[in-house]
């Protein structure tokens, strides 16, 4: 399969060029005479991993299912996803995980990684390769109890929900071991300044859209919107301290969202918010496929990002206007604190190793995997 | 141990700031009112690490060894090496390893890594932290005869001296198995382009200052100096596809060398000389420190670089002209093809682990460890 005629975006620069795919894989970035399929000059931006989604499903397949969560980041670009394990019931026990593997096997439309919550039994932390911790109480039941310093000796990569004094505690392990620590959705001054300081290549920082944009008490979500001065600090170190953006998918009915639920649904607007960025000039192009793509498949899959050898996942995009509006979402949470909102940057063709599972119309199921 | 008002180069800028360092390790950074040393704003370069070297020792002794070596890299900035296992006799087995690490520990003045040279027992591959492969006949006799599927397939870092053909066969074994590789000194147009297609973050690229300086013939060196176009195709890439500037400090006495002998010293210029890129803005500094610290601490040891729980080394320079000599140098190797070049940029105080071990006139030997 030779996709033609791409201005593919990379921390690099934008390049253009032909794709030759062959197993689901990039096998050849150049210029080819063979016929394929001619995208004439689209932009195009490589594969999104939303490092933070919650699928529901389960108890809770009345929010959302696997099915319609990965439906819906299909059709917006997001070519894998890692789920938090604070679903009901939760992800911290063999049997749910397999049980959650089986779901995400049958029915995921994209690529999916599962984490596994950690809570007190240390002793099944070597067998996953997601693990989630919670140092504050939140929505889920999932504070972990156990021994912080022994976690962090086993040197296997941990994603904490952040607050500053979990933050304060885990960085402090991750360099006393050089364990490999990723702070999901920062949202205060007082985190990124502490963050900037202590930050090296084993610890990667992740911000949510709505902590960017949304002002103080707007939404009911969890960590809290910030002020003026915590979005500030946010956008600052936007592609320096912080190393990704991640949606925070939360998806809820909107009878439980007026009864004060925690959380957005995010999933279709992380890729078409972040490209807005870009096409008003808030950040650069090349920092934006840092925070979407590239910095992500670092932390979670080798297999993904862009070059020979890796999947063959990318979303071509227009540089054209359009508004938001969550009644034609794929998620099951038809809401959208930026319902309204004029974006810059649609979502035409995305290809998921080399097949065209969305054409701008239709969404199309192949056998997905975990990364 | 507080060392005040330095203006530090890091990938992410200069950054004002003092540094707080406890047992070897840098403790904080940031602005204190305690009493320490003060440096009026001097720049300073984190930890340059040169990841290609020859010390000689053993039976070459005459030519170079570990303390004159290491003392040459010291009095330059460099406070970390990698040696490379092509000594006489060889470091391709346990004993002379052993030997080896031996010499280091008692005779070091920097921090050091041991390259390992594996060529047709892959048994001995486990054990070691730095394994050098050569896929083609050069100055040692460490032709690479065994199964080199089988030995990517361990997924332990490789580094391989650069020729075409070799590259080729590495970048597809990385690719393939996920291992990652280091590719030392490039020098061709053909290299830089074929690895630019294939760059993944699983692959390194290192270049040399003379092969990004000198003309074709101008020296003997391995790889041998490139064209115009090569050279302009390694500066084009520089900071992009090459991650690494290396010397391939190679000692030889002058007679050897006037009868035809391959390499030339090098690690009492190479901070010196990209230094000089950096205030003649062929390079920024952003891109310096990259280059010569941030990436090799990535690739060598996550204890170096600039950071919080990092080891505290760095070097104090002052954009000063002066004239190369190598009459001056620690090395034995007292001849230099940059000798008289006007540069910009002298080192003024190097710290290795907290510790004044130059402070531009003297040279001091603390207990040096295996990076």
């Amino acid at each position: 399969m030779l996709f033609k005629n791409l201005n593919v975006v990379t921390s690099r620069g934008i390049k253009k060029c032909d794709i030759l795919v062959e197993n689901g894989k990039i096998k050849d970035i150049g210029s080819f005479s063979a016929k394929g399929i001619d995208f004439n000059g689209s932009m195009t931006i490589p594969s999104v991993i939303d490092m933070h989604v919650h699928c529901r499903d389960f108890n809770q397949s009345y929010k959302e299912t696997v099915e319609t969560a990965t439906m819906a980041a299909i059709s917006k670009g997001v070519t894998g996803i890692v789920e938090m394990p604070n679903t009901s019931p939760p992800v911290n026990n063999e049997d749910i995980f397999e049980e959650r593997r089986a779901l995400f096997k049958e029915k995921a439309y994209c690529d999916y990684g599962i984490n596994f919550s950690v809570t007190d039994d240390l002793s099944f932390f070597n067998g996953y390769k997601f693990i989630k911790i919670f140092l504050t109480e939140t929505t889920g039941k999932l504070l972990f109890k156990g021994d912080l310093d022994k976690l962090f000796s086993y040197k296997k990569p941990i994603a904490v929900h952040s607050d500053i004094n979990g933050i304060k505690e885990c960085v402090k392990l991750s360099i006393k071991y050089g364990t490999k620590l990723h702070v999901c959705h920062v949202s205060t001054k007082e985190e990124i300044e502490f963050l900037k300081r202590y930050k090296n290549e084993n610890i990667t920082v992740e911000v949510t859209p709505h902590h960017l944009l949304l002002p103080k008490n707007s939404e009911n979500v969890k960590p809290d919107l910030g002020e003026k001065k915590d979005r500030e600090a946010l956008w600052k170190e936007l592609g320096k301290t912080i190393d990704v953006i991640a949606s925070d998918h939360a998806p809820h009915t909107k009878e439980e969202k007026k009864k004060g639920a925690y959380g957005i649904p995010g999933i279709e607007t992380i890729l078409p918010l972040t490209l807005d960025f870009a096409f008003r000039k808030k950040i650069s192009f090349e920092t934006l496929a840092s925070l979407i793509s590239e910095n992500p498949a670092k932390i979670v899959s080798n297999k993904k990002g862009f070059g020979i050898g890796k999947d063959a996942d990318f979303t071509v995009i227009e540089e054209k206007e359009w508004i938001v509006d969550s009644k034609k979402f794929y998620s099951k949470s038809k809401f959208s604190p930026f319902d309204g909102m004029k974006l810059k940057g649609t979502i035409k063709t995305v290809i998921l190793r080399g097949e065209i599972v969305y054409d701008g119309e239709t969404i199309k199921k192949i056998s997905c995997k975990e990364m």
